[in-house]
């Protein structure tokens, strides 16, 4: 399929009318062909006045016929061949193996979504029966399902090309929910971007579907992600970026005539906790997977571990010796875009000047690569010192050296919201985990023993969210299928006769779970 | 019981220490004794530290604890006696039937979050089973369970002084979630506000629950509800009233260091719509029963018809003159308070002036009441007169002649985000309501047929809520069992042990509805 730098609006390759710009190779600093042409005002209108008249026939289609929609999403991509896997390595730097991997994850969710669809219990059917007899007053029938929000503004990240980008979870999470989806691109890969825009709009073609159920924007700068945010049209938005980029979005959806719901996952620092007999048993174990964890993907990971808390003592300083060697034989990498490359060279830099800051492992980069780096710091000065709080994109890590338990509690306590908290620990620990659960729990939205916070299964139980700043809205998540939940709202629909209800609402629509007079049932 | 004029913070009545103000009877404008004394900043963050210190405490306790809890306030609040309705009657102009209904309502909301949790299955469990052999990796054993959001800000509403104020719907919920709540009375009926404070503070004694899981703000103005929604460990806010007090609440938390949710029931006025066969056929039955569910309680229901669509012609000239005739019977009545009145009284003037608008019914009105007006426009002046959109609180409707069928569907389509719509229909209009329905799905958070929309069952399946700006969040119900879920986030638990797990994630749980890797299950 040839890239030609063109926009998807209604079904058709649009050219940009707002100028031009070149996608980068990350690894040769090297422009890539072709143009690609960026929207203008008028082709945002265009795409959101053609998602808001595709959202009324798209959500009115059965569960089936949207599972199939994204089943075809799915075996399109797949179809779009290695063309697809060359593109995204080029764009992102990222290896073959990592983008296979990932292209795998992004047709894994796409078919979760069409089997939570098939299986039909997301649209939270309640049912309350008619108590015509009922005294002092009668109850009417009441009858309440999920519907759609509306067209939603998904914006591509750069860190999961395939996954979180045009077909990625928010995507798959809208769609299912009948929402149309009009994504805009990530600069950072807008070939890759193209590609599987097409292979969506094939889907569309293929499904018989309106045209305005999904559309491609494409451009750089932050005018574009505005303009469709501000647009009328639009009912929600999923993003996944900096704080700085998603806290601008929150404030022009606040902005509005009429407020919208934002899902931005921002920032997380996703704090590792090595507690005592863990690290006294398996510290030097722990260490080698957690530094293979903390630069995996170099660091471009939202639940990349930038935060270690233990007990100061010879125990810790030897993970902390341990990881900085297993650390020293990790190269550089190349990161995603320079933007991100040079940020993550001044966040290291500035943390190493930092008077409260011993850097164990310097980071060692070149131009557009990204090399790991350690530090470690007191518990008292990390309370102290708001600057050692901030998220570092890449492959760096902060340890804090703890007096105390209660210094632990109390650090936990002053952290800002996160997507993650990993536990190690072991038996001997169990008491001292449980005191510290209940502030985890509010501060984070995983909690793991154990393991390593970066690789989020794709499944029922996920919750890929958290307090903010980890994410705008804490009451979501963006992986799994708790994910459709964000683009859903109830409507209720009393005495209706049986013909005006929607299908799930039916009294013959056996089968499928609902909540009858407050009791969960099939029948 | 003798009422003090004291806010209640950490189970102890509290002299504020901000000034002081005196409730008034609208029915005879004299103030009423005694004088209440408004907290000041110091006391607002007093009473929001206590209710983070027992969020954590209150959260851990069992959904049983917590169910008694919720039925002991019922029980004390029926403890208060007459004293409550007759102080309520004074404070608020209602009558006393509809002030022991409201009073029954407010214990039946109690009773119904007590049988919820009960049930169990509000904490959305999820198990994701681990498959440790699973190419080319294991599934780790992942766990979701819902939890409350933390310590929540409840604004009583001016007209429901008990069902939506102290002990109403947002704090019963609040409750059954584990959220602490910090409650700022309504100006308008302090002595009420202050006797069922007291029955819950009096509920936290006999359940041994910590102090902090309840606090009384007295006041009158802004100052206090912005001081209390700005405060760091308020974590959500529920609010009814007007768009503009709202609107500002929404500002304040979108503007904190880390935003939170704000669900606030603010402006609808609730499409009312005659389709031709049921007009023709029992219009002028219809337009008595508008005219009673207009006036019902001086027009003060956030669910009163304030539109009435309908097709041109001698059918919807009859209902007019029907309903006029059926509001000429009914006199004005004692609104909820002066500002209220005499804001009423204003926005009928204003009304009555526009030069688009014939008045059917004059409001006749005295100092503190408010008569019912019904106005008339036409279908195509309400398309393009915006000010012909706005709520008037109070006994108003405007009904709109529409050209054609097509003309009231584009009416639809510009109306703001409503709480309700109502369809009058009989089999005849089937086709027309079934191609109108898209509309209303889009637009409201209930729909009705043949019904009224005032009387809200509160239940399983009731939706109170609709897009902005009937709420600042259409995601959400205010009533029913549905509100639970707006004081709630997911947390998921990742190969933690299951000594380690909530009691509600463990495997030996059974009997209580969970997710097992997919289904629904109460094995």
């Amino acid at each position: 399929m040839t890239i030609t730098g063109e926009a998807l609006i209604g079904g058709h390759a649009v050219r940009g009318n707002g100028g031009s710009f070149q996608a980068f190779d990350p690894s040769t600093r090297a422009p890539i062909e072709p143009a690609f042409h960026m929207v203008d005002a008028g082709q945002i209108d265009e795409a959101c006045r053609l998602a808001e008249a595709a959202f009324d026939p798209f959500r009115a289609t059965s569960n089936e016929a949207r599972a199939t929609f994204l089943e075809t999403i799915a075996a399109q991509i797949l179809e779009l061949g290695d063309e697809l896997i060359v593109r995204a390595m080029t764009e992102s730097g990222l290896p073959r193996a990592r983008l296979e991997g990932e292209r795998g994850r992004t047709m894994g969710q796409l078919k979760l979504f069409a089997d939570l669809l098939r299986e039909g219990s997301w649209a939270d059917v309640r049912i309350d029966s008619a108590l015509p007899d009922r005294q002092p007053l009668p109850r009417p029938d009441l009858r309440l399902r999920m519907i759609g929000l509306g067209p939603v503004a998904v914006f591509a990240a750069s860190n999961f090309p395939l996954a979180f980008s045009v077909a990625g979870g928010d995507t798959a999470a809208a769609l299912a929910a009948g929402c149309p989806v009009v994504l805009k691109a990530h600069s950072a890969h807008p070939g890759t971007s193209e590609l599987v825009a097409r292979a969506v709009v094939k889907a569309i073609e293929l499904c018989k579907l309106p045209a305005g159920v999904f559309a491609l924007l494409t451009g750089t700068g932050n005018g574009i992600g505005q303009g469709l945010v501000a647009h009328p049209s639009i009912k929600a938005v999923g993003f996944t970026g900096s704080r700085s980029g998603g806290q601008a979005l929150m404030g022009v959806a606040a902005a509005r005539a009429q407020p919208i719901p934002v899902y931005a996952e921002m920032s997380s620092i996703n704090p590792f906790f090595l507690m005592p007999e863990a690290l006294a048993a398996r510290g030097e174990q722990i260490a080698t997977a957690f530094a293979a964890s903390m630069t995996m993907g170099v660091g471009q990971f939202c639940t990349n571990p930038g935060l270690v808390l233990g007990l100061k003592g010879p125990e810790f300083d030897r993970f902390a010796e341990k990881a900085a060697q297993a650390l020293s034989s990790i190269e550089a990498g190349t990161m995603l875009t320079a933007g991100i490359a040079s940020a993550y060279q001044s966040g290291v830099h500035k943390l190493a000047q930092h008077e409260a800051v011993d850097a164990l492992k310097e980071a060692t980069h070149t131009e557009g690569k990204g090399g790991p780096a350690l530090f470690r710091t007191s518990g008292k000065a990390f309370l102290t010192e708001q600057a050692l709080h901030g998220e570092i994109f890449g492959p760096a890590s902060l340890l804090v050296a703890c007096d105390s338990v209660d210094e632990m509690r109390a650090i936990t306590e002053s952290l800002e919201g996160q997507l993650t908290a990993t536990v190690q620990m072991d038996e001997g620990d169990t008491e001292l985990v449980r005191a510290l659960l209940p502030v985890l729990e509010r501060k984070v939205g995983r909690i793991l023993a154990n393991g390593m916070p970066t690789g989020v299964e794709v499944s029922t139980a996920m919750v890929h969210g958290g307090p903010f700043p980890a994410t705008s809205d804490g009451r979501s998540s963006s992986v799994g299928t708790a994910a459709i939940q964000r683009f859903l709202r109830p409507v209720c629909y009393q005495n209706l006769a049986q013909s005006l209800l929607p299908d799930v609402l039916r009294d013959d629509n056996e089968g499928v779970w609902r909540r009858r007079d407050g009791a969960l049932t099939k029948a």
